[in-house]
């Protein structure tokens, strides 16, 4: 483990690149339980060119990456160059602050992917470790570092959640028949992929319609989940959101009885339901950019929007959709079948919804579409 | 070229597939220009194990693919084993029988992939063969050799051509937005295959609805098509073949004025317009079924259909599509949109067309979908 896995003709700015690939790689272990904290990688390179310590941040208010490296790396620190995938922390949170570890531990140089997008720390973790005479290099593999944290980040610079919202639906874009028949639209194998969005997310929206139709549970079904290697026991819930204007849902839904936390965000003020989310009416319903500020506001990272086309299209209009996954069946449900999203007629092209297909898969008989909100 | 390209050390059944793979090769350089006969590809391997012909069928009325691979070989053909992608014939048609210029060659082995699915002729040419002493092996890579006949052999056994459904959708499933405004839905990648895929069928249908609304040439645009090296000067323009139930078509239509034949099918009998195919009328429209039928009589194999919601939903309904291809752009046009096909309100999933995902490929901003119909 302490030999260096670069290959020895490889020059320094491909070294760069090379280890922090693996710390990048590393970080993605925490993917599924960091939040409301960013996933972090480290890789600790000693004076010799060899890998000597290795970490990953796993969840809030346990270590972080650096930390775990260091404590690998020991004596062998000193003098090392530390890779890290998001700039150190310079402030003392629940955890005291990784640049004033990484200066201790006397490291000599420190690679970082990315600037911390929380406007309260960004740079100063590197002026830290500068104003020690540790040599900084920043930007290597900032685009994918950023992809990690994509939620994180959002929210440090807008306050509001990154939204994604998913969709089952045929290939003439529809989510049931006119009568409302909706059943296994989709296959196995995408309902067992909307389960990993589900762990990865740090909360699941729906709305009253589907809360009484479906009664869902919105809850990661750790079997079926099957997330890449990870311990199923971290498996973290997601918090359930269900959008309730008028406070219509009947108590006995299986989101109010399972044990886990759901929220209930709501128009109507009741003194009697201390828990619940009220928000302003804007269109007969929550006003949805409120709803997404209040969420921002609870440290959600990411929002899995999991519900029908009434609140889906709702919160398009409203600009709060970063990102759309269709998982569409190979089969027509007519004409007639209930939309996917509930749109406005629009009346020139320019009015329509433009994305960026980032990704199209086959997932069984079924195709995976990702697609980013332009 | 007279060297084998197959490895030293491949069995004898090894070396039949990677014959016969060349052979389909070869077949499908007449892809764009045999119909109404099927595309077959002939590889001659003399005693050797060397390869001395090759030879493709291009268009009717020219030398099968057997005839222009007997003649490269010339006298090498004495002793060697024959590949071809379809029984050779046994019949005079427009050229002499290629089983009797197989056995004068003197061949002493051949190989097929498949049987002719021509009734007339199924299993004659390879009895012929076997009758003067060649040893004939049949059904290697039968599948891939069927897929490339597909209209041809559908033609044969049903009396049909092959009929595929073209739409350029958004992600919602719409054509146009609610006030019919439809202009580059998707890319000019997805346009750049569309014009191939009119390149490669006999025939394009479309309805009186587009006819009217765009004013369509729907002729393949040489430049356009990039017709992966074909010789562009060999390229057959599709038979157009417009739906006008009620001929209510205005005659300064450029499908009417180009110089390339349109054929109109209508329900209206009309003596001064003889080039009409007249058929009988069922729900208000021509009956699809009748159509179909009376396009295969014309020995059309394969048909590209690019028509509005309406006709192409009205082929759905009858049963009478094969294969759709969907060209998904990266918009959401809203709930109130085109749908993409019109069919009735169904009610229950049984009701709904299931469809065989079959090729899935991104072109551009765009996804191209293909799909077999069940």
């Amino acid at each position: 483990m302490k030999t260096s896995e670069i290959p020895q003709n490889t020059n320094a700015v491909q070294t760069d690149y090379l280890w922090m690939a693996e710390a990048i790689k590393l970080a993605r272990k925490g993917h599924y339980t960091t939040s409301p904290n960013p996933a972090v990688g480290c890789v600790i390179i000693d004076s010799n060119g060899n890998k000597c310590g290795t970490g990953f941040h796993l969840r809030a208010g346990t270590p972080h990456a650096e930390v775990h490296a260091l404590q690998e790396a020991g004596a062998s620190a000193k003098g090392a160059t530390a890779y890290v995938t998001l700039e150190p922390c310079s402030h003392f949170g629940r955890t005291p602050p990784c640049a004033e570890a990484l200066i201790k531990a006397g490291v000599k140089r420190v690679v970082v992917a990315m600037t911390d997008p929380n406007p309260r720390v960004s740079g100063r973790g590197i002026e830290k470790l500068q104003a020690a005479g540790i040599e900084v290099t920043s930007g290597i593999l900032a685009a994918e570092a950023a992809t990690l944290n994509r939620g994180f980040i959002k929210r440090m610079v807008t306050g509001k959640p990154f939204v994604t919202v998913k969709v089952a639906a045929s290939i003439d874009g529809k989510i049931a028949l006119a009568n409302g028949v909706s059943q296994w639209i989709t296959g196995p194998e995408a309902r067992q992929d909307v389960q990993r969005h589900r762990a990865a997310s740090c909360a699941v929206l729906t709305g009253s319609g589907t809360a009484k139709a479906d009664n869902p549970s919105l809850l990661v079904r750790p079997g079926q989940a099957a997330l890449d290697h990870y311990p199923l026991a971290e498996i973290r819930q997601p918090l359930r959101i269900v959008v309730d204007s008028n406070l219509s849902l009947p108590p006995d839904l299986r989101l109010f009885h399972d044990g886990f936390p759901t929220i209930v965000a709501t128009c109507i003020h009741d003194s009697a339901r201390l828990s619940d989310l009220v928000l302003p009416r804007k269109n007969r319903h929550i006003d949805v950019n409120a709803l997404m500020q209040a969420l921002g506001e609870r440290q959600l990272n990411e929002v899995w929007v999991e519900a029908g086309p009434g609140l889906s299209g709702a919160l398009f209009q409203a600009g709060e959709v970063d990102e759309l996954i269709v998982y569409q069946a190979p089969k027509l449900l007519g004409s007639e079948g209930k939309s996917m999203l509930a749109l406005p007629a629009f009346t020139s092209l320019d009015e329509t919804f433009q994305m960026q297909l980032l990704d199209s898969r086959q997932l069984g008989n079924d195709i995976k579409m990702t697609y980013r909100v332009r």
